[in-house]
């Protein structure tokens, strides 16, 4: 799915240098290639630390040779991500270089775990590229969810009139803040009469769909953090779009983990002391059996546990 | 039960201030008591910032107009507890003075999002209290739980020996420790024609059951993390004795927070993908009912949609 | 000087407490009181634990009866600053609330060691309040300072079209946000008959001079850290004005700590090695005197040694 | 230097990869490889991501088109470097395995931000090695520095009944608790009749000195930060032997920061505001030049700018 993303590009002169260091195969075929997300923005993976078995490796340090019998690294990173034993994956660390809209970034940086260098507005000038949402997803507010939308786009004639308002508002915003700068585009001077603001004042004029862009670098425990919350239903699409992206890149990255994000956190549920105690009403743990639930001994010990 | 475990002390000389700030009338009472833990250990709140209401006060700066409707406090407190939304529990705070176990210390400091101020065994010389486990607890290694131990205590005989071997060695390390410092317990200079090693290093001779105690302090959203890993069943029994208070004091002062911990951590269970797909094939959603469940709207309909 | 910042306002139905914890009385005189930053900004001290006293008591706790002799709790919180002993200074907590724009807001969420709770566009609407620069602060880019400004306004007629600019496109881009949410400006529907965009997509519309508010809190010694970098020469105007309210904050809380802050940090001076070595050429060491520095005995050695 | 404390040690069969990632050519050199820490301690490079030339990149992200000019790689690190622009340096990482005594550990833990995996005494049996200093550095308590020791080391009768008393309190201390838990040095049980204490009890009965080993890893940012707090003249000398190493590394893996780091923190200085008065009395600011400072125009501004 990443290759049908990723963006056409000069080649970068990349060299191959040889490294005892953990690698990843299908890591490395799209390192430093832009994979694209919303219209103007971008996921690319600039380094990465660590492997499933580094995750392994790191655990069988902690528990040395109380661990012999937990011969399977499959099974031993299940039981880290099931019983959120979260310090052997926080031993993998990844870099992206990520384009996004700012009120994206706005929601992106609450998670303070992780580092950040992001394009500075105040040194530079920022580019000419704002988001557009597609007409599919401009949706009405949601009246249950007090902070999403609907799932049904607006009307096509209010829909014109948004992308209109939108698009119109951008453009003329960017253009003031060329003017006021007395810059073109490409940071040239315009009117040697003139001085133009400085650029930490000017900036202020830009709307918060413009596009900034950063380094981040997180490790994994964190990372699989913001996938579980921005990947969520009830996370904003946009976030979203990212989300899925760097989901599909631990995929390639640590097979083992996505596996096992998937089964426990992603498609996993929490359940209140109240619910448990509904469930009992509607579940005769006499009535049921091991073999028919298709679970492993220890899953299903857990689940007789907490039903009986 | 806080009660019954505060340590006879002198009265400290308190004044009582005046303050606008949020108050809780019930952990004031036992402000800077000793609340013993183990033999020589104690928990003693020294400080704290926040309420509930707190909580929910900004909770509301970032729900703002929109949370109109969510009027009552300790609903909102559920909600938030229940999404792991954990911006505005980080909002309280609450600090600490704690005499530990050196072994248990050092699992404690693994929690890494708080502040710490301890005792330093390079300044000053420690006290010759070490921890000696009660009877019933001296148990075997657990054969199932690689970590942990029995639940059945050893035999009589076994226990007495492995008392006098802590015992005998903790004594004996500690005089040694005093004499290699060439000091008297407190600290005064035993032999004028000698020197005396440097307490950096003469530290290295005590045990690990020597007690050490802190200043800790950290949010709300940290301690209840420390308190679900380290008040849940795996943990290390003496650990579990400082969660444990630690627990009691957030009832005394957050109730509502307290009540929701209960409800979606404490007795709270998590299911896995695979556990949810049995649990589908023991629970007809057809022959169950809202009504019997007991539950509330939001409850039931999540319960609803994770077994449809 | 802040007094005069205190923006007047309905009197809270403010109850007065009793409590044993430590209380500043001076702070508790602008508790909640929203002191005036920039044309619509403001920043209000919520909640507030510890003192210079509670410092030194942590402090104290660390290093034992080996403090004996470091009585005086000013020279001891001189000595922590002065040598960034900073847990100690970890043991405050300060907590705010916060109006600023958005494009401040964006610099200063990357100081992470804090907790935060930001309005949400996605739940509420925007007030209709942006930022507009006095004149005498529209500067021109410096030349020299790549990130900064000039010290000398524009040209009066520059000054007004950029004012003019500023004004437009914020009243502009508002209505227009409004216009796509379709409500007013007390977020009632305007057209029953249109459903309006979701707020998480409007907002996008917003310029970055739209006003945001939060509740921030941080300890003393990340707050010292945010102040030295915000409040330093190439600051931006902006924020500087938010950290110079700080600052005065901590004067009336912590007065000691105010001073060796002043002292160490914000009026010292980091040299390299090359420095000093231009420095040794200029210094005969042998012909100055410790009397004549005016400096304590510890101050002048140092001086003395790196100079030798 | 580093390669004359490389241990001997069989060969890992350690595959070559191919990377497109940043690659350190002397880093790689000594990659797993145990280099010697005390008498039974050691610091082994697992993993490592980034080189001089990635902080560049990433600092050329946040200044974008603004550092054209800051055109040398080297001039720009040091830049970051002596103004504490950290952000960049935090995108490189490394992941050491690292075995060290317990009192040390101790300390070492308390740098928060760093990601740990220690072996766990609670799942697996300790080994039999403990720290016994070398004789040279065994010394009495300092008198004016309340936490670190003489220069000179005691007699030699004095350091023989030290190593006497360190050498059989941990010898002693391991066998009780070999026999506590009723196994023998490789973990297997020794009396079929007993049933053994369960180690996480057994191991209270060990001395601060035996060693630990943990994976530790940490972005370069505060990797600096620990190295100058820890190879500090006041450090203990036990850590300044691992901090000593740990800049040996850098100095192989990031020559240019390793550089920027001894000219502005390792041998810089921090002058107080008292101290700067005190030199401007020394220093006349007309009589010094430029050309004989030997410094370069920044450097030479700012030294006059604090001495006028």
């Amino acid at each position: 799915m990443l290759q049908d993303l990723i963006l056409d590009q000069e080649e970068e002169d990349l060299y191959e240098n040889t490294t005892k260091r953990d690698t990843s195969i299908e890591l490395e075929k799209i390192l430093y290639k832009k994979i694209k997300v919303l219209d103007h923005g971008f996921i690319r993976v600039i380094d990465y630390m660590g492997s499933d078995s580094a995750i392994v490796q790191a655990a069988r340090v902690s528990y040395g040779h109380g661990t012999k019998k937990v011969s399977q690294d499959k099974a031993l990173i299940n039981y880290l991500v099931k019983h959120r034993h979260t310090s052997p994956l926080e031993m993998c660390e990844i870099k992206f270089h990520i384009k996004l809209p700012i009120f994206i970034a706005r929601q992106w940086i609450r998670h303070r775990t992780a580092n950040v260098n992001e394009y500075s507005a105040r040194y530079s000038v920022l580019d000419k590229e704002f988001y557009l949402p597609e007409r599919e997803i401009l949706c009405a507010q949601s009246s249950s969810n007090k902070q999403g939308r609907h799932n049904e786009p607006l009307t096509k004639e209010e829909t014109d009139k948004i992308l209109h308002i939108i698009k119109t508002d951008s453009e003329r915003c960017y253009d003031n803040y060329s003017q006021m700068l007395n810059t073109d585009i490409d940071g040239n001077v315009v009117d040697d009469e003139k001085t133009g603001l400085a650029r930490e004042l000017a900036r202020m004029n830009l709307n918060l769909n413009y596009y900034t862009q950063w380094y981040w670098k997180i490790d994994l425990h964190n990372l699989l953090h913001f996938i579980s919350l921005r990947y969520a239903q009830h996370a904003q699409y946009e976030i979203r779009e990212y989300a899925k992206i760097l989901l599909e890149i631990i995929k390639l990255w640590l097979p083992h983990v996505y596996e096992a994000f998937m089964e426990y956190r992603h498609h996993g549920a929490e359940l209140s002391k109240s619910q448990i105690q509904a469930l009992k009403k509607f579940v005769d743990v006499n009535k049921i059996s091991k073999k028919e639930s298709g679970l492993k001994e220890r899953e299903w010990q857990y689940l007789i546990d907490i039903l009986s």
